[in-house]
């Protein structure tokens, strides 16, 4: 039954657009033919043959009905984050509507968080499933009252796709809370070696102090993150995010360190030296912080890819170093895989790309994941006592059956591969485009790393802008970068599209 | 379509029981005649007649199957705190199945987050909506894209019951971040307000500082909590939590201050003088904090009932006092209903019974609701710039719907008068326990608050733990509340069973 309803739901964009009694402006008429005739996508097979064809631009965005809308909600949310209003029942595959009519090929894909399209069939029929329903209506505290099925959850979806060498989870609900408890789980082990194993019992003046806020029990002790990192914006999360003043300003924060981030030179293969030394001195600065901060951290987060504050790579040398250093020191090393966790760097998880000796001690993961948590291995990182790593809820059972849905359409149609292929596609694509345009496209980078792909732009805010009126969304980050997000579904017909919009934007 | 199915789902329960070839154990024969003949329950009608007659014990809890899926299950997520497996699908109304076949009345409910009972039927339907599917695939960064229905799920669902003069919302997704976020506005309004207004802009040194997790970017001001008191697990909630030492141990904290919370001695008619003296010390610490506390605190949060701490109430006088008092120092009152909220106290929200002659200036919210965030009035609480409030999912639209449905199921069977109703059937029933078996209920309290009812027991963790075994499911709070927090949907027919239930255990 879910399975008809979902055929019947997945007709009606293509429908309507032919239908319409004024004829769309179709941007891409060879790429709209391509969606049709496989040739000229050079045979390549869309995963979704009833995706649109391409973009459609009925108005200027956001148009009159959008506009009507967003004053509605603003007298009771606040709108002026506002990108653009969308008709999410209407968005299929990678484009996203809005109430106007306009059909945007969506390479931002919500800050990075839809996996396999809008409407996604597979998801459509998980999310009818009498399964999801339980898990929506019978919401359990999951560290009191677990359901049955729950380890079952667990193994055929988020545990299925587990960093190599970690074999556990704590389950959170989206990357502030996973980065937290995280951290949380690394103090607790902190302390516990310092009081010499799980069996030594805490001393009343840690109980007493801890109730106070006070040291030894709210230990002087910290999490080492990088500048410009991005790790979320509660109170514990963002005392370690250094991405801009507008995501810390007026906000209490814990005296943490921040390390260098090496800021490497582009083009990589001309700066293979400088970008050495540059690495070399930031290991030194996480270093000297470990040895000398006055809060002691005990363990260190990094993003593979810092994606909040301007799409900044790092060598997988440096991070090699940063596993061998926290080792040295008996630092934990925590990996936040939030943003470029589940394929989009043409790896499972991007720290894959690095090739470890020993693999990292946790990894926070949320968005694509559309549920979050953190993996980890070592048992030591189950705190000694129940209740002291809880909460009520401890993430949500309908997110995780939703996540073993992206799963498997993530192995029914390869999408790890298939991004890391159509990433080197679009990646030599903006290569050509950036020697056609001098200084439109500078610090291209994300090469070999899938659709994680980012570049800067002399003008990026117009930029972005103009890619609406051309049928793109697009989203930037940092002060400068064009941050390309597409889905995992994303494909070649799509990069031309895309490309062609990158190119009508420059020369416009 | 949906709504069959939903049908077809609720016979399971009734029908197993009643063709199971073992004869299952039946505590309660008069209370199970009583949901088929009205007479026997004075009356009244079920909410849903196919609910389960009573508990049924089959084995002892954890039986054989659960213990084996425990096991399990420990293999890959900590299972120490665990209180008992559950089989959801089987769950119903005001009964959680087990694996092994057996049924427990649950007036714990998931840690009070369960409004309207399990495999609810209108909330199933709700879960097999297209809009639910939509919302559950089609998950927006709602900051950015919200879609065109968000403005509506809002005012026919979360502002629909929104709190006396708050007509605004961010929405969380639980209690933590919900209160989190409410902090970040109380802070961002002191330090707007300190600078001047939101029309001036940072200083070079509030930016700059900002990043560096320094004063004054990083201000040096506090949220006041209560002793004894909970708001949340994440750093900043932790640090305004003060319930038990497991919660906090390890964790580094804001050195932020602790009022005295009131402790009212029952009964409380015999103790008015002194229970008047003690609020009156209370709140004069509370202004002594604010006028001297080396980080000056920008908001007053706390809860209407203290939960996690003992269930520890104030009467209205206390409140209307805070409220006073943070009026004078122009200081944010923010109160935490994230418990108390959603009709269990006899009100929507609990701080209703205070009548205060101007709201709190922050309402938050989750647990019964099924989603969380923050109600506001003041446009002053919107930050003066998009962005500072921000974050990916900001909520979840799926949750927001299911929560709109559980209003709809309040409203239908007027559940928050019912549970005022309900609530003083039961506090007499405990009151006549108490009566005859002194010693064993003491300090009872939650009068006049709904089902939101607690008292001390001498041997609380035994009774808890003989509770399941006469098919009872209970929770406790503080070192010795036995808490009740049944689901709306909680009758007299099932008070009838939690009292003889209650009984049994005292007696054994």
């Amino acid at each position: 039954m879910a399975s008809l309803r979902a055929a019947a739901r997945l007709r009606p964009i293509a429908t309507r657009l032919s239908q319409s009694s004024v004829q769309p402006q179709r941007f891409y008429a060879s790429a709209a033919a391509a969606v049709k005739s496989s040739p000229s996508t050079g045979g390549e097979q869309p995963f979704f043959p009833d995706e649109p064809a391409g973009p459609v631009i009925k108005t200027a965005i956001p148009g009159p009905e959008s506009k009507k809308a967003v004053a509605e909600l603003d007298k009771v949310f606040d709108t002026r984050s506002l990108n653009m209003l969308a008709d999410y029942q209407k968005s299929f595959g990678n484009y996203i509507a809005d109430p106007d009519g306009n059909v945007l090929l969506d390479v931002y894909a919500q800050i990075a968080s839809i996996p396999v399209g809008y409407s996604n069939p597979t998801l459509h029929k998980a999310a009818l499933s009498e399964q999801m329903a339980s898990a929506l209506i019978n919401r359990p505290a999951l560290g009191n009252f677990p359901s049955n099925d729950w380890a079952s959850i667990l193994k055929t979806g988020i545990l299925k796709v587990a960093p190599k060498g970690l074999d556990q989870v704590f389950t959170a609900m989206a990357g502030s809370d996973a980065n937290e408890t995280a951290y949380k789980a690394a103090f607790m082990w902190r302390r516990q070696h310092e009081r010499g194993g799980a069996h030594v019992e805490f001393s009343e003046e840690d109980i007493v102090s801890s109730m106070l806020n006070q040291a030894p029990g709210a230990p002087q002790l910290s999490i080492l993150s990088f500048k410009t990192a991005f790790h979320g914006r509660l109170f514990g999360s963002l005392s370690t995010t250094r991405s801009k003043p507008i995501h810390k300003l007026d906000i209490p924060a814990f005296d943490w360190p921040q390390a260098t981030f090496p800021l490497l030179k582009y083009p990589l293969e001309e700066n293979t030296e400088e970008n050495k030394r540059v690495e070399a001195e930031a290991l030194a600065d996480v270093e000297r912080l470990i040895e000398t901060h006055h809060l002691p951290p005990c363990a260190v987060v990094v993003e593979p890819i810092q994606s909040e504050g301007g799409d900044n790579h790092a060598s997988p040398a440096f991070f090699q170093g940063l596993r061998t250093l926290t080792k040295k020191h008996n630092v934990l090393f925590i990996v936040d895989e939030v943003q470029t966790g589940v394929g989009a760097t043409g790896k499972f998880w991007a720290h894959e790309h690095w090739n470890l000796d020993s693999p990292p001690d946790m990894v926070t993961f949320s968005k694509k994941a559309q549920t979050a948590g953190y993996y980890f291995g070592n048992p030591e990182l189950r705190p000694n006592k129940p209740y002291r790593q809880f909460n009520t809820w401890m993430g949500d059972p309908a997110r995780a059956i939703l996540f073993r849905a992206i799963i498997e359409e993530i192995e029914r149609l390869d999408l790890v591969s298939h991004t890391a292929r159509v990433g080197d596609y679009l990646y030599n694509g903006i290569a050509e485009l950036a020697k056609k345009y001098p200084g439109e496209f500078n610090n291209l980078r994300g090469k070999g790393q899938g659709t994680f792909i980012a570049f800067d732009s002399p003008r990026r805010d117009e930029f972005l802008k103009k890619a609406k009126s051309v049928g793109v969304n697009i989203g930037g980050s940092g002060a400068n970068a064009v941050r390309l997000r597409p889905m995992l579904i994303f494909q070649k017909h799509h990069t031309d599209i895309l490309l062609e919009a990158m190119e009508k934007i420059v020369k416009s």
